[in-house]
């Protein structure tokens, strides 16, 4: 049983909920907490209320302080994994440089490590999801914007500043369309919930004829990815969007010559037209990494990164023992 | 003194010439041996030539086979390292799934580690050259094809089938030129010797005026490189290369976060229109991992593979004892 003294919390902490897990070293989640993150009350505010869901979590698995090594935490923006800086995060107002690693390891006594929302969600899929055993592999997450996560040699890869990863920004379109990091034709662009509405109403003021065109600009990702068993024009959004998908993933693939490419999100949902979509480009694409990677949904759903913070938690503080 | 007891082969066995070097622990150049391929004399005349060639070798650096402790081979064309199989070279009639590894270990009883021309030239930056020092690098080589390599971690990263690396296979242009794999708009149908006089030569259909022209369709990509200094033409090209190259290579940044991407090869030399279009292009895409990673010219030259070749052998012997 002395294995059993080891334990970690992993914090999945998003624009609208914050989440917490107690696991065991084995990774058996032992107790859940969650609470709304009121983003807009500030950084104290929501650090208070992270420290509050540590204390719901751990109390409810019965674990002491003492039996805690570890602390994992899921931020939604840019941030130094060394450093434990979270630079900014679009969706929280007030998170500006702030030494996220240093606070939480200064108020709890444990050791705290973060990584960026995408990683953590890659990390978990590749421990406990659709990327268990895969050596190598990619994890593309659909959703307001296109994030990623690299997995090489069993480890996540975050390269020289910790900003590896950022499946997003691959071009896909020289000379595309803009997206919101000033470039052009970056997956993002295409393939996130906003991209592909602007692809929709694109197709719409072009006059093809949809069921879904009385919603006028009201339509969301959703009602499109809905409709495409029965709207032409949603279907061939959906197949496009698998096409543009296909081209960043057999770039990726040629690279990486990665086991699998692991999609999440709430687009991944949509199932076989998407996912045809983008396996038949990938074949298209002829090369050997590209024709034989498998490319499959992720199975984590929203868990996979609170599973993959506490994780985190644990691998990270093993390696630097 | 005793360090010096071990002792590595490189061979660099190219469609025209073979080339081999000795080097010691510390991979200090001892001696080197070269002779012509002669490729079409096949299969069993080119493995002759090789033992012949590692004997002269080893014979002029006075290394008795005692203390030979490993041979790298750097070979163009897909092949597998850990079985040792190459799978094909398109430049050398014959060579279909040839057991090279375990005929260079039978016939020297030396163990042996095989890996493509493209991994050795980027191995060898990495180890001696313009990539030293860094944790994590691509390379890219501009010849007849597009080849590369991609370190991560300070190692040679292979993927699953030991064909990572194909940055030549990058999508850069969806739907755009025809590759010779097959599929279209890889970064090879544009940046390649082939894929510079092709565009080229599509300008001068399209009726633009080069100080070239007379040449018609015997110019090669070396023309056009040279020429860029005085004619527009030409220097819209080597612009255009650079650009497209700019894509790739940021794409590999924001995967991979890497510090540098190192370009070789002949076209590397025609220096700053080429580079600083990289640059420009790579700057334009804005994020982070694109906007700070160094793109310089490799610096080994011809000598990158054969050099690489020999410290794969030093690192491949050491990780597996």
């Amino acid at each position: 049983m002395q294995n059993n003294d080891s334990y970690y919390v992993g914090i999945d902490l998003g624009g609208t909920n914050l989440r917490c897990v107690t696991i065991d070293d084995k990774g058996t989640i032992l107790s859940r907490a969650e609470c709304p993150t009121h983003a807009s009350d500030g950084v104290e505010a929501v650090i208070d209320r992270i420290m509050a869901t540590i204390s719901e979590a751990t109390t409810r698995a019965d674990v002491s302080h003492r039996m805690l090594s570890a602390i994992g935490i899921g931020v939604p923006g840019p941030l130094n994994q060394a450093s434990g800086v979270v630079f900014s995060t679009p969706n929280m107002p007030g998170w500006k440089n702030v030494r996220l690693k240093d606070i939480i390891e200064s108020a709890t006594n444990t050791r705290t490590f973060i990584d960026n929302d995408a990683n953590c969600a890659g990390w978990g899929e590749h421990v406990m999801g659709a990327g268990r055993n895969c050596r190598h592999m990619m994890m593309v997450t659909l959703g307001t914007g296109v994030g990623g996560a690299i997995i090489i040699d069993g480890k996540l890869h975050i390269g020289r500043d910790g900003a590896a990863g950022e499946l997003g920004h691959v071009c896909v379109v020289d000379g595309g369309r803009r997206c919101g990091c000033g470039a052009r034709g970056c997956i993002e662009a295409y393939a996130s919930a906003t991209g592909v509405v602007k692809r929709f109403l694109d197709y719409l003021e072009q006059g093809w004829p949809s069921s879904l065109s009385g919603m006028g600009d009201q339509v969301t990702c959703w009602d499109i990815f809905d409709a495409a068993a029965s709207d032409a024009v949603a279907l061939k959004i959906v197949q496009e969007t698998g096409h543009y998908l296909g081209i960043m993933a057999s770039s990726v693939a040629e690279l990486l010559n990665p086991e699998k490419c692991v999609v999440a999100g709430g687009m991944a949902e949509a199932g076989e037209i998407l996912f045809s979509a983008i396996r038949n480009t990938c074949l298209q694409r002829n090369q050997h990494p590209s024709r034989t990677m498998e490319i499959v949904p992720a199975t984590l759903g929203g868990n996979a990164g609170l599973i993959g913070a506490a994780h985190l938690a644990i691998i990270r503080s093993t390696d630097s023992h």
